[in-house]
C-alpha cells in the first residue's frame, strides 16, 4: 500500500489548520470521506507542557526517552552507561569551603609528589648513583619556584574573581593572539596531565602488584574511560567522597616521613640495596654537566604543575570566592612543599636509586624500606593510585570547560559549547579521553616519556598569565600596583626563564613536539574563528534589504529509474506540490524506456513524463544538463528534484539499493538554486502514524 | 542577496510552464517585471538531441563531460587516465579468428607451463633431490587429465555455443544453487588467477634483475594498477598486439625445448650446480609418500586451469563459432602438452632443482644452464613475463562479465552489470583489482603458496560444468549421446578426483580458505538474490490497486537553528509550496528564543513561528516530538521538513556546520510519512544560473 493516501487536489476534504499549541485531536474516520470526526483533547500527550506565556511548547523528558527501533537500544545502553537526562533548571551549585576545596582543586599538584622526586632521580642517575645527591637541592630549588608562582597567582585569583584561566587573563590583557597562545597551551597541558597521572596511577599499583606491569596500557586506558563516563554521567566536583583521596594521601605521607625522618636521624634504617635484576642495565657513564642538571630541573618542575586548577575554580568557592581561593592555594602549596621536599630528602638519606626497568616507583621503594612489605606499603600505595586518578579528573572538569569558553568565542567547533543530556560538555570530555588514550598508548603508560610534554605547555600558560597580570597593573595603576608589578614580574620572568629551560633541555625527549603542536593548534583555533566570522558576515541579516517572505514557485522534477512504488508515491507527492511536475527517466536502453512509457499512463495517469536516452550510459550529467535547460527557460524559479529512496530494514542492504541516488544527491547539494526532497519508501511495514 | 527571488504568491507574473521538447528560451529581463520577453530558440544548447520520435531527448557527450568546479577536475584526471566516453553504438564486436583466439583465451593455460613444472618439483624436493625424478611421470599424468578435461569440453562447447561459462552450464542444468556454487568457485578463481599470473610474471623478471626481488610486491600491485587502467579504459580483446606475447612465447619455449633436447642426447648440457648461496636452507628430509606425491600432483593440476577461457569466449569467435572455438581449444591444449612436458624433461634431464629462496624460476634456471646468461635468457623471460601479464588479463575479462551476468540475474548489486562510460563492467573490474592486490599482499606475491588457493576452485567449477553436460545428455537423449555420455562422465569423475585431491592433500596449505569462503560467498550471492526478489515482490505495482496520483497536502514545516539567510531562504521556499508552512524553534536558551521571536515580524513576516523549549537541551528528540503531535492531527498527510542547509566552500567546513542536520536527516529517513526537503544555501557567490 501506499503511504501517502490519495486526495485529487481539487477535492481536497479538509482544508483544515493543523498545529501548534497542539490540542491533540483524536480523530476517528468515518467510512466515507466527510464522515463525522471526534476530537479528544489530550493535553500534548505528556510529550509538551505550555510554558508560561502560553506561546511556547517546552519538551519534557519523555520527549527524549521515547524513541523506537534501533534508536531505543542505543538509548537503554546510554541511559545505563550514564543516566538519564537532567533538566537543565536542576543543574546543582554546591559552592566549596577552603578544606573541599583544597581536596578537589588541590589534587594535581599535591599529587605530582608521587613523581616529582622519582623524575629528577631518573635524569641524575644517567650521570651515576653518585648524582642522586643533587635531588634535594633541586627539590628546594623548585620549590622555591612554586612559592614565587603561588605568590604571583594570588594576585591573579584577586583581580579575576570570576575564573582565573590564562586563557581569560591573556585574552584580556594581552590580546586574543596570545589568548589563543595560552588556550593551546592549556589544552595540551590537560591532555598530558590526564595521561601523566594516569600512568603514575597504574605505575603505584603495578608497584605492588608487579602481575600488572604488562597490563599497564589497558589498565591506564581503562582508568580513563571510567573517568570519560563518570565526567558524561556529571560527577559532581562536590562530593565529600571526593576529599578522601587527598587526605588520606597526605595524612598517610606525612607520617611516614615524619617516620622516616625520625628513623634516619637515630641511624636505623638499612641502606638501600639495588635488587639483583637491575644488573647489567646501563645507567651511568654520563657525566654530570650542566645540561644534566637542568633537565634534572625540568623534569622536576612538573611539580609545579597543578597550581592552574585552583585558578580556573575560583567561582566553585564560598564567598568571598577569591579570598578563599587565594588562602587554599598557599595551603596546598604548604603541604606540596613540606610532602615534596620531605620525600627528596628521605629517598637521599636512604640512598634509593630509581629502578631503570620502571617495574617500581622510587615512592614504593622507600615506604617498602621504611616499612617493609606490609599494610602500610599497600594503604600508602592504593591513597597514591587514588590521589592520582583524582588529579586526573581535575582536567576532565578544566579541558571541557577551557574549550566551550573557545567555542562560545568561536574558536572551536560548536558541539564543544553544547551540554549533553546530563549537563556535562559531551565533546569536550570524549575528545580529551580519546587524546589522553591515545598518549597513553603511544608512550606506553611511562612517566618519564610523558613529562617532557607536559611541562613545556603549562609554563607557556604560566608566563602568559603572569605577563598577562603585569601589563594589567602597569595599565590600570589601582592601589597597591607596585608590590603586584613586582610580585607578578618575578613570576613573569621565572616561569619564562623555567620554559625555556624546560624547551630547550628537553627537546630531543619531546618538548619539540609542544613546539610544534602549539603553533598548529594556534593556526587551528585561529582558522575556525576566521572562518566563523566570516560565515556570520556572510549570512547575517542586518546588511540585506528586508528578505523573501515566499520564493518563487518551484519547477518540481521527479527523477525515476522504474515504474515501482516508492516512484509513485513521489510523483504523488509531487503532484501534491505543484500542478506541473514532471517525471524525467534517464535511461541506457531505449527498451525499457518503451516499456515504462506503455505502462505509464496506467499508473501515473496525466503526469507529464520526459525520456533522456543518455548513450553514453552516465545517469546525473544528463539530468543536471536536463536541470540547466529548465533553469535557463525559468531562471527565477528553483528547480525541486523530489527523489524516491526506498529505506530498507537493515543498514547494510543500503548498498544494494539508493547508491545513484546518494551520488546524485551529493552533486545538487552543490548545485544553486536547487532544493532535493527526499521521500523515503517503507516497505513491508504496516502504514500509518 | 538571497539566491531565491521574491514572489508574492498571489502576484506571480509568469505562471508560464517550463519544460522539455526544450526549446531554450533565451529572456532578457525588463526593469520592472512585466516587462518585455526575447525568446531564441537555440536547440537544446548542445547538451541534448531530438529523437527519432520526438517525444524523447538523447544526451550528448557534453552532458558527460561537462563540469564545473572540483568535478571538473576529477573528470579530467579520469579522462586523462581512461579516455573520453564511448557511445553505446559505438562497441565494437570483431570476431576472432582461430588463430587470434588462440593467442588471446589460451594465454592463460599455455602460461602455466612457465610454472607448473616448477611447482610439482617445489613440493618434491621435500623429499630430497632425488625425488625430482618423478616431476616428468607426474607431467605427463596431468597432461592426460588435460586431454581428457578438452575432450569434455568440446562437447560443452558444442551445446552451448553463446558462452559456456560453469555459472551457465550448471545453472541451466543442475538448478541454481549448483550455478551459484560454480559461480562462487569461478569468482575465487578468477581473483587467484591474477594473482598467481602476476606474481609468476615478476618472478620471471626478477631472475633476471634479482635487485628487484625485494619489491616484488610493489612491482605486482603495480602491474595490477595497469591491467585495471587499462581494462577500464575498455581494452578490445581483438588487438592484434596480443597476439604477440603468445606466440612469441610459443616460439621460443619451443625453440629452446628442442634445442635443449638435442643438447641432452648429445650429452654436451654440464650437469646442475646448487648455488653455494642454497646450502643450510633445509629442503630434503620428509619421506617421498603418496601424500607427497599426491600434493605435487594438485600443485602441478594448476596446468589445466585455463581451459575454462576459451569456453567462457565461444561467441567472440568468427562464424560457426562453436567450430572454431573447439578447434581453438584443441590446438592450445596440443601445444601446451609439448611445453609442459618437454620443460619437465629437461629439468629432469639437466637436474635442474628449485630454487628455495624463491629468488629465480625453474624456467630461468633451466634457460640459463642450457643458453648462458646472454640475450635469450633475457628475451625468454621477458616473454614469460609479457604471456603471464596477458593471462592475468583473461580474469580482467572474464571476472567482469560473470558478475554482470551475477548481477543481472539479482546474485550481485545492480552496479555491476552497469557499464560505465568505457563500455567497461567498472564495478567488476575495480572489485577483481582490489581483491587480486589484497592477495598479493597478504602471500607476498608468492606462487608457491597462493597455488593451493587456485586449483581447488577451478576443478569445482570444471565439475559442475561436466555433471550438469552427463546429466543434459541423459535427460535430452540427442544423436551421439551415448558418446557423449562417456565422455562427459569420464570428464566429470575425473575433475571430481582431481577436486578432492587438490581440497585434501593441500588443506592446511590454503585450500581450507577456499573450502571455507565458497560457502560464505553462495551465502552472500543467495542472500542478495533474495532481498532483491522480495523488494521486487515489495515495490511492485501489479499487485496494488490503481495508484495516487496526487498525495495529500503536506504539512510543512521549517525548523531553525537561528535567524540567517539559509534559514530566511527555506522559509521562502516552504512558503511557496503551502499557505500554512510554521517554523520550529527548538531551542535550551529561553533568551535566545526571547530575541528570535523579537526580530521575527522584520525578517519573516507573517510566517508563524513555534518556539520549543528543551530543558533537556536535545534538539531532536522534541522537534520528533511535536511532528508525532502534528501527525496526530492529520494522519492522513505527509510531513515534509524544510532543512535550511548551509554549503561551504570546502569540504572540510562541514565539520563546522550542519552536523545536527546531518543527525536529524538520518533519524527523519527512518520515519514514516515523512519527506526532507534540503534548501541549500551558497553563501559568497554569485546567484544566478
Amino acid at each position: 500500500m501506499l503511504v501517502f493516501p490519495a486526495v485529487a487536489r481539487s477535492e481536497h476534504p479538509d482544508q483544515r489548520r493543523v498545529d501548534p499549541r497542539l490540542e491533540v485531536r483524536e480523530r476517528r474516520r468515518g467510512k466515507r470521506p466527510g464522515d463525522a470526526y471526534v476530537r479528544i483533547v489530550r493535553p500534548f500527550e505528556d510529550a509538551f507542557q505550555r510554558g508560561e506565556e502560553g506561546g511556547e511548547l517546552i519538551a519534557t523528558e519523555r520527549t527524549v526517552l521515547d524513541r523506537r527501533g534501533w534508536t531505543s537500544t542505543l538509548r537503554r545502553l546510554r541511559t545505563w552507561l550514564i543516566g538519564r537526562p537532567i533538566h537543565t533548571g536542576q543543574e546543582e551549585h554546591e559552592r566549596l569551603t577552603k578544606v573541599k576545596g583544597l581536596a578537589i582543586f588541590s589534587s594535581d599538584n599535591i599529587s605530582s609528589s608521587a613523581y616529582g622526586p622519582e623524575e629528577i632521580m631518573r635524569v641524575l642517575a644517567a650521570a651515576g648513583a653518585g648524582a642522586l645527591t643533587l635531588t634535594l637541592p633541586l627539590a628546594a630549588l623548585i620549590t622555591v619556584m612554586l612559592a614565587i608562582v603561588t605568590l604571583s597567582y594570588r594576585q591573579t585569583i584577586r583581580a579575576y574573581p570570576h575564573g582565573a584561566s590564562s586563557y581569560i587573563v591573556a585574552s584580556d590583557n594581552l590580546g586574543s593572539t596570545m589568548g589563543v597562545l595560552a588556550a593551546a597551551a592549556l589544552l595540551i597541558g590537560y591532555v598530558v596531565t590526564v595521561a601523566v597521572s594516569v600512568s603514575a596511577g597504574v605505575a603505584a599499583l603495578t608497584s605492588i602488584v608487579p602481575e600488572l606491569y604488562p597490563e599497564r596500557v589497558l589498565i591506564g586506558i581503562a582508568v580513563v574511560v571510567l573517568l570519560m563516563l563518570g565526567n558524561l554521567r556529571g560527577i559532581r566536583e562536590s562530593g565529600t567522597i571526593f576529599m578522601v583521596p587527598t587526605y588520606a594521601y597526605i595524612g598517610i605521607m606525612l607520617s611516614i616521613i615524619a617516620y622516616g625522618v625520625v628513623r634516619t636521624a637515630l641511624g636505623t634504617v638499612p641502606p638501600f640495596q639495588a635488587p639483583a635484576a637491575w644488573e647489567g642495565i646501563e645507567q651511568g657513564g654520563q657525566a654530570l654537566g650542566l645540561f644534566l642538571i637542568l633537565r634534572a630541573f625540568s623534569q622536576g618542575a612538573v611539580a609545579l604543575t597543578g597550581v592552574e586548577a585552583v585558578s580556573d575554580g575560583v567561582p566553585a568557592f564560598k564567598p568571598p570566592e577569591w579570598k578563599n581561593a587565594r588562602t587554599t592555594l598557599t595551603w596546598a602549596a604548604i603541604v606540596f612543599a613540606i610532602l615534596f621536599v620531605g620525600i627528596a630528602y628521605l629517598v637521599t638519606a636512604v640512598g634509593i636509586q630509581p629502578d631503570p626497568t620502571e617495574q617500581q616507583t622510587v615512592l614504593s621503594l622507600l615506604v617498602r624500606q621504611l616499612t617493609g612489605d606490609g599494610v602500610i606499603l599497600v594503604v600508602a600505595q592504593l591513597a597514591t593510585a587514588l590521589i592520582l586518578a583524582l588529579a586526573a579528573n581535575t582536567s576532565f572538569a578544566d579541558f571541557p570547560r577551557l574549550s566551550s569558553f573557545l567555542a562560545r568565542d568561536g574558536y572551536l567547533p560548536r558541539q564543544f559549547a553544547f551540554r549533553g543530556e546530563r549537563l556535562a560538555f559531551t565533546t569536550g570530555i570524549v575528545a580529551l579521553s580519546l587524546m589522553a588514550i591515545g598518549l597513553l598508548y603511544f608512550f606506553e603508560a611511562s612517566v618519564s616519556g610523558l613529562i617532557p610534554l607536559y611541562t613545556l605547555g603549562v609554563f607557556i600558560a604560566f608566563t602568559l598569565s603572569q605577563s598577562g597580570m603585569l601589563w594589567r597593573w602597569w595599565r590600570r595603576r589601582e592601589p597597591g600596583w607596585h608590590t603586584g608589578l613586582v610580585i607578578n614580574g618575578l613570576g613573569a620572568a621565572t616561569t619564562l626563564v623555567v620554559a625555556f629551560v624546560v624547551g630547550g633541555s628537553n627537546f630531543f625527549q619531546g618538548s619539540w613536539l609542544v613546539i610544534a603542536l602549539v603553533p598548529l593548534l594556534m593556526a587551528l583555533l585561529m582558522g575556525i574563528h576566521g572562518h566563523y566570522r566570516e560565515m556570520a558576515r556572510a549570512l547575517e541579516l542586518d546588511r540585506i534589504p528586508a528578505a523573501a517572505e515566499v520564493a518563487a514557485e518551484p519547477i518540481v522534477i521527479v527523477p525515476i529509474a522504474r515504474l515501482d512504488r516508492p516512484a509513485l508515491q513521489a510523483i504523488a507527492f509531487a503532484n501534491s506540490i505543484s500542478s506541473e511536475a514532471v517525471a524525467v527517466h534517464v535511461t541506457n536502453d531505449p527498451a525499457t524506456a518503451e516499456s515504462l512509457r506503455e505502462r505509464w499512463p496506467e499508473w501515473a495517469g496525466t503526469t507529464e513524463l520526459v525520456v533522456v536516452e543518455s548513450p553514453y550510459r552516465a545517469l546525473i550529467g544528463p539530468l543536471l544538463a536536463y536541470m540547466d535547460a529548465l533553469q535557463r527557460q525559468a531562471p527565477d524559479r528553483p528547480i525541486l528534484v523530489v527523489l524516491a529512496e526506498f529505506v530498507p530494514r537493515h543498514w547494510w542492504e543500503n548498498l544494494l539499493h539508493n547508491q545513484t541516488a546518494l551520488r546524485l544527491k551529493l552533486r545538487l547539494f552543490a548545485r544553486r538554486n536547487t532544493i532535493v526532497a527526499d521521500v523515503p519508501y517503507h516497505p513491508l511495514r504496516p502504514p500509518g502514524a
